[in-house]
C-alpha cells in the first residue's frame, strides 16, 4: 500500500461532469488499495469570476479580504469532489487549507508554506479515507485565511506529499506531461519520460507554462517525485525526480519558448563600481522583476548596460530608469518590447561541448538574429526577435533531434 | 459609544452595488462613533446557485460537504464588504464563522450554536475595526464547518449580540418592519413600531415570514432588542423586545395569514387512554412536523382526531397514518389540503375578554366557514378555506382596525 498525493487543476474539475471524470480516477487508485490525497483548484473561471466580483468593489482590493475571497473557489471545489466520490459509495472527506494543517507565513496573495501539520490528514487516511484538500491555500498562526500565489495549488500538493512522505505527487491537468518542443509550434514534438528537477526548473523558468519554478524547488528540496499526466485520457506522462538514468541525462530535454520579454538598454554608463547597484536596486524597490542582465564590455570607461523584464512592466520600468539614468550620468535609454526568447535545456550538455555552438550556428543558418545570449550549466537560451521566435524553435528541434530522440 | 450589531440578508448584498450602499450605512454607524459588528447572508441567489451545483454531483449530498460548500456563500459576501469599506477609507476585516467564535454542535445543516467565544471580536473593535461576519455558520470543538439552517444568519446575529452585550441588533433586510397585515393583502396595513417576543414569536410561527421564530427565541432568552427595517430606504422599522409599554401591549397587532396549511382527520377513532400517542409518535417518527391537533368530543367512547401538517407533508403523512388507523381500529381518513391560516396576535388580547367572539363573528358575517380553531394566551387561528384567506384578513384588519391604530 503506497501514499499517492493527486492534484487536479481548474480545467479538470469546471464542470459537475469533469468533478465525476476526477472522482471515477481517483477512486481507481483508492481501488487498486492505495491511500490517497487530492488536492483540487478552483472550478474553470471560478477564481477570475472572483476577481472581478471584487474589482466591482474596489480598484484595490486588501489583500487580506482578497484571500478569505479567493479561498472559496477551492472550498466549492473541494466540497463537489468529496460528494461525488460520497455519491459512488466512497469515504471521502474535504478539508480546508486550515483543516489540512497548511501552515503559512501572512504574506497575503503571496504565503509561503511554512509548516505542514498532517494529523488530522493522517488520521483521516487512516480511518479509510480519500482526502481531498483544497489547494492555493493555508493559515497563519493567527488564523488568517492566506492564499499561496501563482502555482498555488501545486506548491500545496507538492508540499503535502513531501509531508506525509508521498511516493509520488501526480499532477493532472489538461495537458500530457512536458514535450521535447510546445507541440502547437513543433508538430513533431514528442513527449519527455523523465526529466530531472534542475532541468524542468530550467523549463518553467525559460517558458515552458507546465509548472511554475517555486513547486518544483520544493519538490527537489523533499525530493518528492512529480508525475505530470493528463487527466482527460490515459496517456503516459512525464516524471520529473532527482535520480535520472545516467544515458537519459546524456541529452537535450526540451526547446523552450518565452515570447513575453521586453529589453531596455541603458546607453553610455560610466563604468564604476556601484553602479549596477545604482540601477537595480530602485528598480527592485518599484517592483519590477528583472530578468536577464547583460553588461557589454567597457570602452573608455564607458559601457551599455541591457535587461530584459516581462512586457507588462515595460512602461513602469522605463519610467524608473529615466530617473535613475540622469543621477548615474548615462547618455540615453533604448527599449523594445517586440522580443522572445528561446531556450534548450538538458544536463546532457553540462559535460558536453559544443551544443552552444550548435544552436548559434542553427539560428546564424535560418538569418535570425541574436539579440542577447544568457547561459546555465544546463540551458542556452537566445534573446530574439518575437516574429522570428516560433521559427527558431521548428529549427532547433530539428538541430536537437537526435538528443530529443 | 454604543455597540451595534447589524444583520443584511441576501437581497440587501445581492450586487457590488448594493454592497457599496451597505457599506455607507455601515460607516454611517461608524462616523457617529458606535462599534458596529455587521453579519452578512450570501449574496442574492448564492447559496441556490451552490444548492443546485450540488444536485447535478449527488441526488443526495452528504450533510458535511453541503455545509462546507455553503458556507462558502458568506464568505464571499464578507470578505467583499470588508473590501468595501476599506476603499472607502474605513479599517474594517472580516471574519468566518470560525475566526468569529461562533462554536456550534456538529448537527450539519441545523447546527446549534452551542457558545461565542467573542475574543478576536472584542479583540478588533478595540483597535477600531468595523467587524464584518459571515452570517450562517459555525465551527465544532473539532474545526468541522457547520451551517445554522433556516434563518441561521438572523440567529447568527443575534448570538453575537447577545454574546458582545450589544444596544440592539438591527435586522435589515428588502421590507420595512412588521405590519398590522401582510401589505400585499391589505393596502390600509401599517408598520407596527414595537412588539413584544411573544407577539413576534407568535406571528412568526402563525404565517409572517419576515423572521424565524429560532431567532426570536434566542433575543428573548438574551433579551436582545431587535430592530427590523429596511435597507433600501430610511423608513422607520419595528422595534422587538421585551418591555413593551403598557399601552400599546393593550392591542391586536398583528392580523397573520399562512396558505400552506393542509388537514387530515381520523375518523372513528376508541376514545380510550394512549390513543393520542398511538397516533402522534410514529408520526414523529417518520419526521412529520404535525403543527394543530384538535380532538372533537367523544360520542359513545368514539371520537375523531384532526391535526394539520404543511401541505408537502400531506402525502407522506396520511401514508403514515393508513398503516396505524388500521392498527387502532380507526373507521376513516380524511384529508384536505385546500385550506390556509388566519390569526390575531397581541398581548392585549390576553386580559381583555371579546376578541375571539368579534373574530367569529367578523368571519360569520362574510360567510366565511370556520373548519378549525387553536388559541393561545395571546393569539387566536382559524383555518378555513385557502381561497377566502385574504377576505378573512382584509376583514379582520378593518374589525380590529382601532386596536391595530
Amino acid at each position: 500500500m503506497a501514499l499517492i498525493v493527486q492534484k487536479y487543476g481548474g480545467t479538470s474539475v469546471a464542470t459537475p461532469e469533469r468533478i465525476k471524470e476526477v472522482a471515477k480516477r481517483v477512486a481507481a487508485v483508492h481501488d487498486r488499495g492505495d491511500q490517497i490525497v487530492v488536492v483540487v483548484s478552483a472550478m474553470g473561471d471560478a477564481t477570475d469570476d472572483l476577481i472581478s466580483l471584487a474589482a466591482k468593489i474596489a480598484e484595490k482590493p486588501s489583500p487580506r479580504e482578497m484571500d478569505v475571497l479567493l479561498s472559496t473557489g477551492e472550498l466549492v471545489a473541494s466540497a463537489l469532489l468529496a460528494m461525488a466520490l460520497n455519491h459512488m459509495g466512497y469515504k471521502a472527506i474535504s478539508l480546508s487549507g486550515a483543516q489540512a494543517g497548511i501552515k503559512t507565513d501572512s504574506s497575503f496573495r503571496k504565503a509561503r508554506i511554512s509548516k505542514v501539520e498532517a494529523r488530522r490528514i493522517q488520521k483521516e487516511l487512516a480511518e479509510g479515507y480519500i482526502v481531498i484538500v483544497a489547494g492555493f491555500q493555508g493559515i497563519t498562526d493567527d488564523m488568517e485565511i492566506t492564499t499561496l500565489g501563482r502555482g498555488g495549488s501545486d506548491t500545496s500538493a507538492v508540499a503535502l506529499a513531501g509531508a506525509l512522505g508521498a511516493k509520488v505527487c501526480e499532477r493532472l491537468t489538461d495537458t500530457d506531461g512536458i514535450y521535447t518542443a510546445d507541440p502547437r509550434v513543433v508538430k513533431e514534438a514528442k513527449r519527455v519520460a523523465e526529466l530531472g528537477y534542475e532541468e524542468m526548473l530550467e523549463l518553467a523558468t525559460y517558458g515552458n507554462k507546465v509548472m511554475q519554478p517555486r513547486a518544483i524547488e520544493l519538490a527537489q528540496l523533499y525530493n518528492v517525485p512529480i508525475y505530470v499526466a493528463s487527466s482527460f485520457n490515459n496517456n503516459p506522462g512525464t516524471l520529473i525526480h532527482g535520480d535520472v538514468s545516467m544515458e537519459v541525462r546524456n541529452k537535450v530535454k526540451s526547446v523552450a519558448l518565452d515570447m513575453d520579454v521586453a529589453k531596455i538598454t541603458v546607453v553610455g554608463v560610466p563604468d564604476k563600481p556601484g553602479i549596477a547597484a545604482a540601477i537595480f536596486v530602485p528598480l527592485a524597490k518599484a517592483g519590477i522583476s528583472v530578468d536577464t542582465i547583460v553588461q557589454n564590455a567597457s570602452i573608455n570607461k564607458i559601457t551599455d548596460l541591457t535587461f530584459t523584464v516581462t512586457r507588462d512592466q515595460m512602461a513602469e520600468a522605463v519610467k524608473a530608469i529615466k530617473l535613475i539614468a540622469r543621477k548615474i550620468g548615462a547618455k540615453d535609454i533604448a527599449s523594445d518590447n517586440k522580443l522572445g526568447k528561446v531556450s534548450i535545456v538538458g544536463t546532457g550538455m553540462q559535460n558536453t561541448p559544443g551544443f552552444a555552438a550548435r544552436m548559434f550556428a542553427t539560428l546564424n543558418e535560418n538569418n535570425i538574429n541574436i539579440e542577447l545570449i544568457t547561459t546555465s550549466e544546463i540551458r542556452i537560451t537566445c534573446i530574439i526577435a518575437e516574429d522570428r521566435v516560433k521559427e527558431a524553435v521548428k529549427a532547433l528541434h530539428k538541430a536537437f533531434e537526435v538528443e530529443l530522440g
